[in-house]
Formats: structure tokens, sequence, C-alpha cells
């Protein structure tokens, strides 16, 4: 496995794969990684010749005050974790290499799909996403791309982007990877203090319960929403953010639990923000 | 040479292309061709095994009461022309091949380049060129990109966007092809009836006399849009939308006539908004 800073260096490696006729599969991430990611990884070495790993934190996609600055961060410990899931290429420029003084383009997604959930507490994060998203394709030139279900918003803003901006990339999403308690993996679970991490898995707790009423026939997204809400006030430590139930495609409001559906929330323990969802096909 | 309507279909023919490792130029138009169009698809032609052709009005970089229905269109015709001068695929999609219902997603170059000269008279223009110029370049994947240098502005804003984006295309300028008398041509002289056509040639008459002014040595830049303006005001079918004197690439005013100059100048003369501009390197 290679470890490339600069869009010159990774554009090299990348004509030679494609002359030699292999197939690329891309996983972006922002490092610091977990099963989550290792599961994109192992996926894409699956389906492809040849996986590149991008590690990067993304300051377009954080907003005045979130987490930037403070986001973990540790190249080493995941150089050698995607090297044994199998990455062949990994991608790690600096700031300055992706946004040069003076860049000022960007590709947005307009429309609900990115102004609610997530979209609604942290306006331009999704902008963020579809730039450096758009400008990691444009070097990598993957034939698939794998994105965590967890970001479920992001999975589906960034299948609008390809599909818009006629990109010839298949977005491969994949199954949430949780702790054995049901807490969805993240790297911003590395800011819960014991206490809080317990508290934690009221987001999980709450989506498997829903999932089991709806199951035994419930219909009303209200009465689904309802009880999320509830169940989370059980929880001092925790403040709801949103709890949404949605189309999965358009990510659009619905009031009967029917066809493809999102149930996503995201709440406040501590100083961390989480999401969780769950997608169920009824 | 073939005449392709549909991205599914070019698709094919690019992988063909690319397979047999050849590369490609690609001249993206909106018909109505001349012979500035047809000089960017004989420079294509001589360098890249192949070139690809786009004939497509954009309806995204019309602004509301500008000349979208209205501009002059002819298939037949462009399809021979393009053909004699070494054309290999034609690709003419219908609008909603290129904006599918739904269809929200948008590139878009932000800043005083596209906000100033031809940005200020027709907001959201540059907006509507960059992403359909993307949206093309993902359907093309061109090595080479050829673009008229009468479109200054559109040039600098293509570029900057490439490199912001870290597209992998060489935009090549080429350079502005005139009438006998010295109008520039543009699809849209066709708006022109003959004595507004008479008129027409002040835009390259005052451009072609500052190109002296500068050589006899005039560094001001005021000198010279004071000149351009009152030698337009002579000619009374004129109407002065803008006179700018900036640097060809950042497009920000420049006092001193000096480096990378670009005198650029918009006049509405009947019906017809026409461009015009010299650049010069003092």
């Amino acid at each position: 496995m290679i470890i490339l800073n600069t869009i010159n260096d990774i554009r090299l490696e990348i004509k030679e794969v494609l002359r030699d006729g292999k197939s690329i599969g891309f996983v972006p991430t922002m490092g610091y990684l977990h099963e989550g990611h290792l599961s994109l990884v192992k996926r894409a070495k699956q389906e492809n010749d040849i996986v590149v790993v991008s590690i990067f934190v993304n300051p377009t996609q954080f907003g005045p005050g979130e987490d930037f600055e403070s986001y973990p961060r540790d190249l080493e410990r995941d150089s050698k974790l995607v090297k044994d899931a199998g990455a062949d290429i990994v991608f790690a420029p600096q700031v300055n290499e992706m946004y040069p003084e003076g860049c000022s383009t960007y590709v947005e997604v307009e429309g609900n799909i990115t102004k609610k959930l997530c979209g609604a507490s942290r306006p331009g994060h999704f902008k963020g996403v579809t730039t450096i998203v758009s400008k990691l394709f444009n070097i990598v030139t993957p034939h698939r791309a794998y994105f965590g279900q967890k970001d479920a918003q992001q999975v589906a803003v960034i299948e609008k982007m390809v599909r818009d901006l006629c990109l010839d990339i298949e977005i491969v999403p994949c199954p949430i990877i949780r702790e054995d308690d049901g807490l969805a993996m993240s790297s911003r679970n590395i800011y819960l203090n014991e206490e809080e991490r317990r508290a934690a898995t009221i987001l999980s707790d709450s989506l498997f319960k829903v999932q089991e009423m709806i199951r035994h026939g419930e219909k009303q997204a209200s009465r689904i929403s309802d009880f999320i809400i509830s169940n989370i006030k059980n929880e001092e430590l925790a403040e709801i953010d949103y709890v949404e139930i949605v189309s999965a495609k358009t990510l659009e409001e619905i009031e009967e639990i029917k066809g493809d559906v999102l149930i996503a929330l995201a709440v406040k323990i501590g100083k961390a923000r989480l999401i969780d969802n769950i997608r169920l096909e009824v």
C-alpha cells in the first residue's frame, strides 16, 4: 500500500491503474477510522481491482463553532487499519492541496434534500460535502464509491449529485456497523465520557423499538416519532436535534409508513452530536 | 461522423474510444455554428484522435426575458459544417436529457470573476454555464476542451472551475474569428438588420483603435475606457452595457495597462447584445 499526499502523485498512479484496465473502488473518509469504515474498504476490495481510501478532514463541511479543529486525527493508525483491510492507495492531502488560496468553486445540491434533517441544523454542511466529494471523484475517477448508510442523508445527496451531474460512478451504500450494545460506530463517539457513552445507546434503542412497532403493524408516522421523542426524553443527558420519518430517496416527510422509509435522528449528548437511522422497506 | 442524442449512447462510444487509448478533443457549442466554432473543431482535430462537438442550447444560462426561446437553431446545417471541419461525434441532446425533472445540482464559481462584466447584467448566467459544462465534461471525459476567446469571461471562469474542481482537462482558448469588417463572429449577429449590422462594427472599431493607443504608449486604463465610451457614443444605434479593463486571468479591474490585460465590452444594438474584447500582453 502506498500513501500519497498530492493530487499530482495520485493522478500518476490512477493513470497507470486505468492503463492496465483495472477497476477502482473508492472510500472517501475523514479518518479516525472504525469498523464501519473498514467494512467499506473490505467491500470495495471484493468488488474492484484497486481500492483507494482518502483521509481528509474537510473544513468546508464544518460550520462555524463546529468541531473541525478538534475532530480526531490519527493518520498512522488509520494507515495500518486500511492496509490490513485491503486498501492499495491512501490519499491524505493537506487542506491547502484541496483548497488552494482563491479556490471558490462549489458543487451544491439544492432543495429539501439538503435543507432538511442535518441540513437544517448544519447549514452549508452538504455544500461542503458535495464539493469535496466532487473534487475527490475528479481526482480518483473511481468506478464505484462506498459510503456508510449511517450518514443516510449524505448517501441520498451524493446519489442525487451523481445522477444530476451525469457522473459515471456507482454509489454503493453499506450497512451501519454497530457496537455490541447497539451504538452506531462513529469517529465522534470518542467525545463521549463513560456516562454519556451509556446514555448514547438511547438512539439505537429507540430505533430498534420502533422497528418492532412497525413489524407489529404500526403504520402512522406521527405515532412512531412521538414514541421516539418520549423514549429519548427518558434519557436526561440526551437533547434531541431532530426525529424525522421520510422517504429514503427524496427525504420528503411521510405520514404513512409505506415504501422505502427512513427513520433518522440526531441527538446531542455532551459535546457529541450523534446521528443514527434505520431504513425499512414496508 | 455519428450524431447521438442520449447520454447512454455517447457514453458507450466514449468508452470504446478510451479503450482504444485514443485522445478526445471536445468543443461544446450552442449550435448555429459559424467560422469561430469551426476553427475550434479544426484545432481540436489537429490535437486529438477523436473530436466530439456538443450542440445544446442550454436553458440554465439564459435569464428571464433573455433569448432562450428565439436563439437560432439549425441542427441539420450544423451537422454538415462540423462534419466537414473534422468532427467524429456530435452530441445533440434534448433539454430533458440534460435536465430531467427534479434535477437540482449546480456548479458555481463564486466571486468577482462571475459577478462582474457579463455576470453583472446576466445574473445566474455563469452558474448555468459551469453547470452544463461540468455535466458535458463528465459525459464526454475529454483530454482537451476548446473555447472561443470571444467569450473571454467564460474562458476565465471555466479555467478556474477546472482548476478548483481538480478536473484533469486542458482548456484551450482559441482566437476570435472576425468578419472582413472586424465584427466578431457570433450566432447572435443574425438578430441584426442591415443598418444595425453596419453599426455593430463600432465594437471592433473601438478595440482596434485603443490597441493602437496602447501600442503608442498609453498606459492609463481610464483614458482607454473613456475613449471607447465616447467612440461608441458616436454610434446612435449602440447602447453600452459595459466597458471593462481588467486582468485577463482574475478579471479584477486594473488602473494601469500592464501584464496580461483584457479589454472587454458589451453593447446592445437593436435586439442583439453583442460582446467583444482584445487581450494584450503589455
